[in-house]
């Protein structure tokens, strides 16, 4: 499984995304999901991936061949707007189920993929997508402000309840790593280590990336403090009921 | 869809439910899915249900008309022990199966329920087991302190964090009520009226029940309350990240 949420604010984006991977309890590895392209200065794309690994591996590894050869349906170092190089993480998923698909249908393969991409191209708007396994994809806009692909449920309730266009990109990569550790809890398939990406809109180039082991300081204060506010928040709470049992 | 959860402590059980179904978005309605079975001093049984709508009332229908035909197989009156109790239900699971599911199959439907049981026969203990679609179970037992059937992700962080054995039945109330409005912000096949049941151990009768609409004053003071709660405890978590961007 995988856990990834990509949060669009005044200020910015923060990306964050697990790193573990699972071909059956017996087979767990730690693989990077977090891929950023940029032309410093330019634009700035950066990816969060969910699903097959032989997928999201290949839809990468695609992107980055294709860089530079100035075709704008499939470099984004050429495309001329976000809505274009979603297109082109869309074309590369499509070409990468062309090719492989039919042989993982033989084997019953699940095959499928999901992305986040985040991006400002120079004279641009900063732009948050979700793209879909098919290779269409929408645009978080009004008062949708994030995205999350893979194991989403346990770690919605924070997002939603904190979660604002306004919100800082520091608050929101607290609510971010909140919304992880809570999905941690309870998914031992999602784990550590969190890549985590901020940027400052307008930058055209990646603004902090960090990645958290499971013992960061940072983490844990995050992780401990925050189970103890719960605690506090629950007592906190009117118990009023007038019920009698 | 459904959120039910059945919560066993020290001081007694605990179990909600919600009262939505739906086939298809354009036909919602309200159904109760928790059912009592009681001799008041002698057995007190109570079950809540998820799944097809058709198979639960079934079940719930077969356990009724099987009450007091002094068959241990069958009857929740006759029956000797909650093991036995857990094995009628999954019986009565079986035998709907067994008279509808191959007409549900030829016309693609989805044909699946799961049951929470919680109950006490006089002189034994008092038991909390989740009855599976094959009509097995499993008892709750050891750390082990609630159990969940329906959209139970939104809700089961905050369980995780407040349930243990030695919650107070008024706070296991709330905390469930505080998990059913994580769920219901999230999902919207999950709505009130929630029916919730009080048992305190050994009273062997219903302790207290309640159904709350949505505008109830207790569930709208926890609905507000956690939401300013959620804000605070989210504010006063340490966020000395460190970081510059």
């Amino acid at each position: 499984m995988t856990y990834c949420v990509g949060i669009l604010l005044d200020e910015g984006v923060v990306l964050a995304s697990d790193s573990r991977t699972n071909a059956g309890i017996d087979r767990v590895s730690t693989f990077r999901k977090m891929f950023v392209f940029e032309k410093p200065g330019e634009r700035f794309f950066c990816l969060v991936t969910a699903g097959n690994l032989s997928l999201t591996q290949g839809v990468i590894s695609l992107l980055g061949e294709w860089l530079n050869n100035e075709n704008p349906e499939q470099d984004l170092f050429a495309v001329g707007s976000m809505f274009g190089a979603a297109r082109i993480v869309g074309n590369a998923l499509r070409e990468i189920h062309k090719t492989d698909g039919g042989y993982l249908q033989q084997h019953e393969v699940d095959f499928s993929a999901s992305f986040i991409l985040a991006g400002q191209i120079k004279d641009g708007q900063l732009r948050l997508y979700l793209v879909y396994d098919a290779g269409n994809f929408i645009e978080a806009m009004g008062v949708t402000t994030y995205f999350q692909i893979g194991e989403v449920k346990y770690g919605k309730p924070i997002l939603d309840r904190v979660i604002q266009r306004d919100t800082s990109l520091s608050d929101a990569s607290k609510c971010a790593l909140i919304s992880f550790d809570s999905t941690m809890r309870s998914n031992v398939s999602v784990g550590p280590p969190l890549d985590l990406l901020i940027y400052r809109r307008n930058a055209l180039k990646t603004g902090f990336t960090v990645r958290l082991e499971d013992h960061d300081p940072y983490l844990k204060a995050i992780r401990d403090g925050w189970g103890a506010a719960i605690l506090k928040a629950f007592h906190d709470v009117s118990a009023g009921s007038g019920w009698t049992f």
